[in-house]
């Protein structure tokens, strides 16, 4: 009996001392995203990261995620997440644009970087350092979440043949390209998804931007506005997980490392998500919707709405050093890019247009 | 002393039991390379994923890497991973097209699908699962491990202003690419990476193709051939990591999702790197080697190597029913991809070039 007892004491002992010592603590975190939580591809941002930090952890570390449908603060992320409500959010960054403008430069900006461009500017030419100087006063660390690709330039109810068209235009459209296009005379509003449809069949606006043919054509506008533009002010919209500070700081630099690595490997799929969702779709719209017909804004309206863009930016950066410090790290890596990619990834588009026609 | 006495005892105890049962034991794997140990950014598929992997697990996991100047078999990474030498290699497919034609296809293939493409490819059209189907009969389990980009299409000692200036021509040029050549009247060979320069300077070879100007320029080919050929041949070669199928069975569920996330977050980094080694290599060149001459295939140049690329792959397709399979369902991703690409991203830097000129 001695011995039992001796080998009863050893374990208590152990599970006292040993299982906190060698094992990490247990986990659990809440995720709120902007988006609904059937809003494919954006909305897998949620399952695909709890999916890939539970099987990591052995189920250790567990990521509740909850979409806007049941938040229902769509764009109430950013607090959320610095007031410790949720640990991690998922979202754009532009949306904080009515607290801090320099904000939007980490989701895009109009004639802007391209999607590959943009991920060398994260990891190589100092984007991510900026990123996290700029959310760090907002509370939270902020990590790239998945790239959107170009967006198209929305859907009018009527062509756009020359700049008169615009003047008068009643238009859904946020952010800098809305800036851009007020300065052209665009009615510039913002109205919340879910009411997009109804105000665009009441003649409350006139056209909206959205995102591409994947979201787009299951919302159903080239019902009243069939002219859909290419598109020039998103080039590559990169999605943002947000992290409360304490949450993170708090765990164990294992696990942020797998929360860290977790978030870039659902950054790659998500890109690559929203890439065939748009391509399935696009494919689809051509074959089944002929009246909707796929347009370009003629040359003299681009080159209005890039003059439009280079004043927006620059009255801001005027007036706010951090915005310029950004803008121009953006604008150098951009001088660099874009010729590597004229002679590489144009050129070769070019090329097998050559081969094909 | 009785009570520490029996503290000791618990301890031991402990050492012997608890330690094994709560934490994952310690695995050690070795990792070769194909490139040397500094041909960055290729050599840096070693050192990040063990740098995730370690931090991930504690250091509990922890990969050794060893660059190609030190196994000195560049192209025997799939034997040696395969052989159980190593448990993990990093390389790119193609160069395993001598025992099995069908790996070419996870690398690139010419006029094919560009990065964002591909990478829609492998998650979402099927290309995950039949990379791991060609490398099962190979002993290994394959993933995507970062991309190149567009390749450029060589260094030539005379511009190529016909095809007749390809008759005779002696070009290292490997993989499917050299049949293509071979088809135009090429004289074409391989060269170990080691003695190119010299074979060029000798006149062994009167043209070559390597990588990008981030790793071109490094080896010096334009003192002697300074026409520099936009590419066509690998729009997208995607780097490759083999694991060896017993050693990542025997890995907990846990450490094979450590490994999997982390292959991938190398990947989206990878990618990057090139992109910005080429750009920076790229500005510099145009601004420091002023007798390098950048240019373009003509027209019938091109369309002679689209045709000799069709016949090449439909002649493997003719006789391989594997191959046949992989060459369709990349044909009819890129069928659904390409229009959308143009659309997003070709029109978009179309548009850019436009309000820029």
């Amino acid at each position: 009996m001695k011995y039992f007892a001796r080998i009863a004491m050893c374990l208590a002992a152990l599970m006292m001392i040993a299982a906190p010592a060698l094992a990490e603590k247990k986990v659990r975190w809440k995720m709120a995203m902007t988006w609904g939580s059937t809003l494919t591809p954006l909305s897998e941002a949620g399952p695909w990261l709890a999916e890939m930090v539970g099987a990591m952890t052995g189920g250790n570390f567990e990521i509740r995620w909850e979409g806007a449908d049941k938040h229902k603060a769509a764009l109430g992320i950013l607090d959320m997440v610095k007031g410790g409500q949720y640990e991690i959010g998922h979202s754009a960054a532009y949306y904080w644009k009515g607290k801090d403008v320099t904000t939007t430069f980490f989701t895009t900006a109009p004639f802007d970087m391209n999607v590959n461009e943009q991920y060398a500017w994260y990891y190589y030419g100092g984007g991510l350092e900026l990123m996290q100087k700029v959310f760090s006063k907002h509370g939270v660390y902020s990590f790239p979440g998945g790239n959107t690709g170009v967006q198209m330039g929305g859907w009018f109810r009527k062509e756009i043949t020359n700049l008169e068209d615009l003047k008068g235009l009643k238009m859904r459209i946020p952010g800098l390209a809305g800036e851009v296009f007020a300065k052209l005379g665009v009615s510039v509003t913002n109205i919340p998804p879910g009411e997009l449809s109804t105000a665009l069949e009441r003649g409350t606006i006139d056209a909206l931007e959205w995102v591409g043919p994947g979201m787009d054509i299951r919302m159903g506008f080239y019902k009243i506005a069939p002219f859909y533009y290419a598109g020039w002010h998103e080039p590559a919209s990169e999605l943002q997980y947000m992290v409360n500070k304490k949450a993170y700081d708090d765990l164990s630099p294992e696990y942020q490392a797998v929360l860290k690595t977790a978030m870039q490997a659902v950054a790659i799929r998500m890109t690559a998500a929203n890439f065939d969702d748009n391509a399935r779709a696009w494919e689809k719209m051509l074959a089944e919707y002929p009246n909707i017909k796929v347009m370009k804004f003629p040359e003299p309206v681009l080159q209005a709405m890039k003059k439009a863009t280079d004043e927006v930016l620059a009255g801001y950066a005027a007036e706010n050093a951090e915005f310029k410090e950004v803008y121009e790290s953006r604008k150098a890596y951009r001088e660099v890019a874009r010729p590597w990619t004229k002679i590489s990834e144009q050129n070769y588009l070019e090329a097998y247009d050559t081969v094909t026609k």
